[in-house]
């Protein structure tokens, strides 16, 4: 089975490379009668549009989604929704001079290696612009757990080594890096400008969190929610690291320290991430990952060329100088798609209330 | 679609509860005219067994694998492989007088959401003996891979805090905590022995090595293997962060330090841990997983009934105080599992050679 | 992915050989909380028995059925079921001279086409012992399908020739061929028996009829109702055909004639046997499938060995003169795996009620 | 998980309504560096194009197939492949006096019931437009057998009650019916031209011959391809009936007649249609559906409204006699998208030769 479809009964299949004529999704098992128009996915492509902040690439993609199926006065009608963007603003030449060579720390080597035959223009699949697909469809996602009062949001805590101390939800929307401390936000902004001069790039950690999720959502012993959280982030091009509420800083505590006390009115802290044993237990579902460098720099790096020979590369076309911002609602978007598949299957063997 | 399989191609199945009649798998797409036999299966199911250090229960299970299918004359038939062994030693008396709290930090309070009913004798399906089944199928998997001279090893770099400063795999199977670095070994068995006497219990982090895989493997952009590889660590028991490569550490570095330079004679550093966009690129892959200290402790510590009343837990069963070193194999097993789909499903698209 | 699971939601795995240990079913996603004991599975086991008609063999297998996971305290807790039964009366010696043989009509030479290794003892995995593990399975089905009143019954229409002409339900548990036609069964009877003098074997037609299913049941536009009845009738041994309602009488008839008129009580008729563009219409579910004569013939035919040498070969095992009427249950159980699993697919997209 | 998946390996998911904004495929899992453009697609889309006989609709859509992805330099790439065409001819006002009425033998009546919400324009997803997507895929499913020298040819044996004596293929693209009879493909004429001068429509039979498929294909138990083959083409629209090889006359013979003896030259006859035990057997795949009259007639019938107050209804709309012969090219591109699933499924176990 080919990888370009996530999710067992709210499923995505996604198709489209960066320069060919669009990107997209399929979804297959959205419950009808959901509201559903296009201004409300594209209010979340937006967020991810280039040029939205000092981190970002000029390319200004329109990204205007049109859905094409699926949807009928308004209302999801339990057929397939596909949902569509053109490409319109490409420029394939920056991308011709690098045909014949591999640039280090993305995927060229290993598509040809795969394949046999790879579309070098933008990136081809393994393109950020992938991710347009799936945050349409995360979009439909969170219209749907938004009638199971279920809300998710992501934001910054680290960037280019700056962490965030504060955790003000308020103030994510207030700074280019959605980051809930003003104070890192600033220093992030600086630290980003100079990196950018010097035509390198800079990676960080995002934090989404899950409100609302009622217990039960998890399928042990291998489709735990948490497992499925997993999967759906380390599946953003760029992340290398996925971590579940204390995550990393679990392994340095003590059981009694990390045990999670439960009270007549809930649980005493929170370091499962809202997730015991793969099934949410009700409390806020926390996931941190760790995003990489942009390999993109103007940085002159050595290389070989497709026929093993070495060279050497500076990547001069239109890029960003870290996946943050941008990726955060990508990141937001598969977790959307984790829950409303995990909320579909528990429905389906839950007896009716 | 419930939860209780794993892989596309080389797919596995498990049953069975801690303390029900036994517990097993059913290996379904492993290629005939593999050689197996029972020894094989034994020999790995060895190393997780308990009793194999100081950190671990004294509850002694034979563990006897029996192959109830799928091989002939010594040989794998490509029919369904069925490998169970059945539960010996049980003793539930000691979890009835908890068969109506919650233990803190386990799956009691989800299992009972999700489900309604709950077996909650040794922990049900949410017992880490359900492990048993995954190290069975692993040993399958691991005889495929031996054929196409792939070899996986797991390694424990952190316990109670202690972390292992060398790599040195050699030690690795000289110390009881499978520690490259004998001299951290030493201290984290001088930590482990003094929170046994306090009751409580430790993490830790665990490296798995993939030496020799064939670049090309993944299927993006979903299948990923690093994407699979999160999934299939995440879903094991106490385990709460998965990183490949550089990891975490990658969010803190420049582009220029953490791409990975290409040379004629391959990679001239692997912080991508062999994977590329989602791809094996030929190099050693390399994953961490973060293991949450045991929640069963002698410790006293607050929870509820399952009626919502106040209470309090001390859990005097047979546990151990970390799931390290036993899930080791366990991580092994599971690597084992995707690299062998992997194998298959990237046989399915490639040219005869 | 191998083929030996069935299902989306309610989903089984068989595995066993003819002649191996044993023959089982996992049976995962089954909703928590159905009673079920191993006398249900047993009863139903029961009737699929070699021994049972004059068309029948003479192997007993008493087939005692074991529940090994999932049921606690007499409920089904929603983790993976496995039921096992192991294999007593084997006696591979009859097989051992067709060893190098191949059988004309049974599956020996696809099977080593396919894997290049076959077990060949009494058929390995292609021996209609397989069957057992789908009938046990079937009976967890049907347990689920009782609580929402839907109920399956499967008889015999057609045999050696000899047609019921009679659809009373009440005679077929009152003859050995469950005929729905006590004239016709007398007639099979004498058929069946003068056929097994020849040393010969005959083929039939059994009719599936699924009552109480409500409307909306099929996920169009594959996973229709119908096509999902489809696939799993024609994956039953020596089914060569499948059809529905009005099936290939259909073919011959005018729009004014197959169409069922509608009315505020209903439909006039049900040539569309309960299904309208691959979704239950709320009226009966009949399916009827062709079941070929039992392949294994003490008449001698012309066969090759492995080595594709010319042979003759006859048969002298222990087999059946029919696969009616064993096969009944067999199919009575795929269609109750199939609208349970269809239950659980349109509840989880279905408002609550 | 929903239905608008097809396959394992060679994987489609189709989306679409007749007169929503466009139909379309994705096709995942084909495999790299076949060759494939538009011109492959749309001729063999043109073969189900409306106009094209005396029992076919007038409506006329140019069916303009367009490769939105997965294709580069004229081969596949081996990502997904999109393959859409909009909808340009869409009239839905003959359907406006019928959205509150449900067509009997349509879907209207259980659409409606399963989701609550139907779009009743032309049909909306349970149109026979919908099969559009899936000649795409089916094309590009050809363009990879063509590479294993498999071909598939599909024919009408059975037409308003007349059948076809003869199987002179040569005849089948000299008749408007695809009968490879030309004495009966004029009898079929003159039954059409009648039945449509009364307003009412006619059923039939095809077959389907698929040549050069290679032994060993076919995932037992379940996911055999008769099994696979028979899910196919039963989820076409208007089939009710499918039979492989001797198919329901194999119900009505002996063992010894209907077993295919076998030599060092082959099989002396085909009963089996190139199947045993659920794997080809490297002869010729037989496989035959049987279709029902349109339900669309001008005849009046009796229905009810979505009120279930009683009406009549009449279609006045554009539409076939007959599903034949357009639908013989969807019954070709089902069993071409089995095979080459079927062949990369058996590739991934299979030793490289």
């Amino acid at each position: 089975m080919a990888g370009n479809s996530f999710g067992t009964l709210f499923r995505i299949t996604t198709w489209g490379e960066s320069h060919g004529k669009g990107v997209g999704v399929v979804i297959d098992g959205c419950p009808p009668q959901i509201p559903l128009d296009e201004s409300v996915i594209q209010t979340m492509i937006n967020r991810r549009k280039p040029g939205a902040s000092v981190a970002t690439t000029a390319r200004r993609e329109p990204d205007q989604v049109v859905i094409m199926s699926g949807v009928f006065a308004g209302m999801t009608t339990g057929t397939p929704i596909m949902i569509m963007t053109t490409n319109k603003d490409v420029d394939s030449k920056t991308y011709e001079a690098h045909a014949e060579l591999f640039r280090p720390g993305h995927g060229d080597i290993t598509y040809l290696a795969k394949y046999g035959i790879r579309d070098w223009r933008g990136g081809g699949r393994a393109s950020a612009r992938e991710t347009v697909a799936r945050v349409a469809a995360g979009a439909v996602a969170k219209a749907f757990l938004d009638k199971h009062s279920i809300h998710i949001v992501s934001y910054t805590i680290e960037l280019g080594g700056i962490s965030a101390k504060a955790r003000d939800l308020n103030s994510i929307d207030r700074n280019m890096f959605r980051c809930p401390d003003m104070n890192a936000a600033e220093a992030m902004k600086k630290r980003v400008i100079d990196v950018k001069k010097k035509g390198d790039s800079v990676g960080g950690v995002v934090e989404v969190l899950a409100k609302g999720v009622p217990p039960g959502l998890g399928e042990p012993v291998f489709d735990k929610i948490d497992a499925d959280l997993a999967k759906a982030l380390m599946s953003i091009g760029a992340v290398k690291g996925v971590e579940i509420g204390a995550g990393f800083k679990a392994a340095g505590k003590l059981g009694s320290e990390n045990n999670d006390a439960i009270t007549p009115q809930g649980f005493l802290s929170n370091h499962a991430g809202g997730i015991l044993a793969g099934i949410s237990n009700g409390d806020d579902i926390v996931v941190r990952v760790a995003v990489k460098p942009i390999p993109s720099i103007a940085i002159e790096q050595d290389t070989v060329d497709t026929s093993k020979r070495p060279a050497t590369i500076s990547t001069k076309g239109r890029h960003d100088v870290s996946a943050i911002p941008r990726i955060n609602v990508v990141c937001e978007a598969m977790v959307g798609l984790v829950l409303a598949d995990h909320m579909l299957r528990q429905k389906a063997i839950q007896e009716d209330k």
